[in-house]
């Protein structure tokens, strides 16, 4: 943005002009590289959100979820907010006032959980493991044994706070032995690690665009099995909020006798998704992991070889995140405004209690390739 | 989509090809005609969500975003959901459980923010007029006398269902006197007609991207007066939603000493709506509002003279937005889908009590040009 003023200037001067952003290189926790045919997508002329055309693409972008997701539930769709609102919606359609949540904490997501379920009037049951290991699956059988009562056990597959990733498939287990619905947060699991909703019967399970899908932020992805959507159904108490509220959702994105009318569906946004969805069923899903974990390798012992130490054990470590501690003597914000501007290239910075300490290298979608872990490797070289 | 296939046939040959939206001319009530200046600034690079140059991008949409609204107000931002999200978000911060709020319903989205008071638990009293016809100010002014207890007064400035404008600056004096908080939806107001939050003393004010902005929908404009903040801020019972506390948005929003990760951000639409809010600003809110004028007294001309009726009185038609009664014989469905195929001209139908009986034509930002409106004639006249 070389030309552009300062907000104080341009007011005095009353001049704006198009913003014209330095391309990046987007290694961090999210978003990570936009796919030139999802930016083409994306650019195609907008038509009307109840267009026939439109509904024919709302549902082919039903059944490539479905594919992505490895699901059959009926109830999948994308929603018209970011990745924090798919959460919130899963909480506001599954949850009533007084119900019983145990949800697990391992991180910044873990804890964004924990603050839904105290809004929505819920009874909050915490289990917390340190940040940057996964959920302690035994802790959450004990914990599920002595409260039966539960309703939900909630917790995040693929933490984008630590890098780690939670053992999904057991802990979708131990729920169904406990009759509790769970609520998975998969927003940067999609497309980048193994995800099968259906073979480990998770319940709702959510996910984002801007991850490894390599499209721009701004929507979500869900979905709801039979028993969920039972659920939502069985409710006494409507959902609080409107917009996310699942059954008028589903009037519009469901094709059955026509659309309602709910809200004005974010159309280009929607060209994106269906675009990076053709472009992962092509690839294939077992590939696009394999793509992921095989990068993954490659970065690590270049990082490694650079004197960075992983937080993760190497069972729990997301390909797609990688959590480094910094060697001694590396400042923090300095070396990473450092590669932002002489290599266009950013890593994330630590959250929480990792904030200062440790980088987020992103190897997310499109981004999981040989030339950005050149790139990244060779920018930190140069900083160290 | 020419080589699209159904959802079935799609399944079982596995096969799916990027969509390739047919152009179409918009004259509904939004999603308009998206201007080729907003397009292409959504296509330039993704960065992220915390780059230094994003910042800058948003301290510019934040002044821009106080032109469009005429107002100084602090709190003036945009919401990563569409328009009903920015209507949940004015309520879901200003009214706690038992709050008693006055809403004016003269048509869907009056309907809508009723929906939002009874789910948030607030006390609904309701003054209805017909549709078609603005709030009755007389209504209005005798309810606020009987509930000299109550905290808001909300209403629609611009009835997308119906084309009715009603007298915001007389509400919001009626509010001031009885010490109400006005909530004012401005979703198809921003940019088309005259709208003076300041001038009129508005207090939470909303938009969106999709109308007289020329931006693909998907994001929503806010602004709180400092009244309304300071309301937000005594407020007893946090807000139930994480993802439209105005309060997390801020501390994102806000540059004051740094910004605090809330969600990703929709970077690409960022683009969009500062190009628009640019474009705008180019050519001056007061010039845009009488091109919209004058483009509907020509579209309006045209279409009396072809045997259609206006619903509104000419004193409160919104230029935008024109609400017409089909001539008899003429058939809704049939003539709509018609003009698609061979104009790629799309109109609104009516909703509810209007379903089947009116067009709304939309005359919305870049479309509200002479162009368009012999294409709209001339597609109508071949299907009368």
């Amino acid at each position: 943005m070389v030309q552009a003023l300062t907000t104080d200037e341009a007011s005095v001067t009353n001049q704006y002009v198009s913003f014209q952003p330095t391309p990046r290189t987007l290694m961090g926790p999210g978003p990570s590289d936009v796919h030139p045919r999802v930016s083409a997508a994306m650019g195609r002329p907008t038509i009307g959100h109840l267009d026939p055309e439109f509904q024919q693409l709302m549902d082919e972008i039903k059944s490539l979820l479905r594919y992505a997701f490895k699901t059959e539930n009926k109830l999948t769709l994308p929603l018209s907010a970011p990745g924090s609102a798919a959460m919130e919606s899963a909480f506001a359609n599954l949850l009533q006032p007084g119900d019983k949540a145990v949800v697990c904490v391992n991180g910044v997501f873990g804890g964004r959980m924990a603050e839904n379920v105290r809004r929505m009037g819920g009874e909050l049951v915490l289990v917390e493991s340190p940040w940057g290991s996964p959920v302690d699956v035994a802790a959450v059988a004990k914990t599920l044994a002595e409260h039966g009562d539960a309703k939900i056990l909630a917790f995040v597959h693929s933490e984008t706070s630590t890098g780690a990733r939670s053992d999904a498939q057991a802990l979708c287990k131990l729920a169904q032995e406990h009759n509790c619905l769970t609520i998975v947060d998969a927003v940067t699991s999609l497309g980048g690690i193994e995800l099968d909703v259906d073979g480990w019967g998770a319940d709702v399970v959510y996910s984002g665009t801007q991850k490894c899908l390599s499209c721009p932020p701004g929507i979500s992805l869900i979905t709801f099995s039979d028993k969920a959507a039972e659920a939502v159904k069985a409710r006494t108490v409507p959902v609080q909020s409107w917009f996310l509220d699942l059954s008028l959702l589903m009037a519009y994105w469901d094709g059955d006798g026509g659309r309602t009318y709910h809200h004005t569906a974010p159309v280009n946004a929607m060209y994106g998704l269906h675009e990076a969805l053709l472009m992962l069923h092509e690839e294939g899903l077992e590939a696009s992991w394999q793509r992921h974990a095989d990068m993954h390798q490659k970065l690590a012992s270049g990082l490694t070889n650079l004197g960075f130490e992983f937080v993760v054990e190497p069972e729990y470590r997301l390909p797609q995140l990688n959590l480094v501690r910094l060697p001694a003597g590396l400042d923090d914000a300095k070396a990473r405004a450092s590669m932002l501007a002489n290599f266009n290239l950013e890593v994330g910075a630590g959250l929480g209690e990792f904030a200062g300490k440790v980088w987020r290298i992103g190897l997310m979608g499109q981004a999981a390739c040989d030339s950005n872990i050149a790139l990244c490797l060779a920018a930190i070289q140069s900083v160290k």
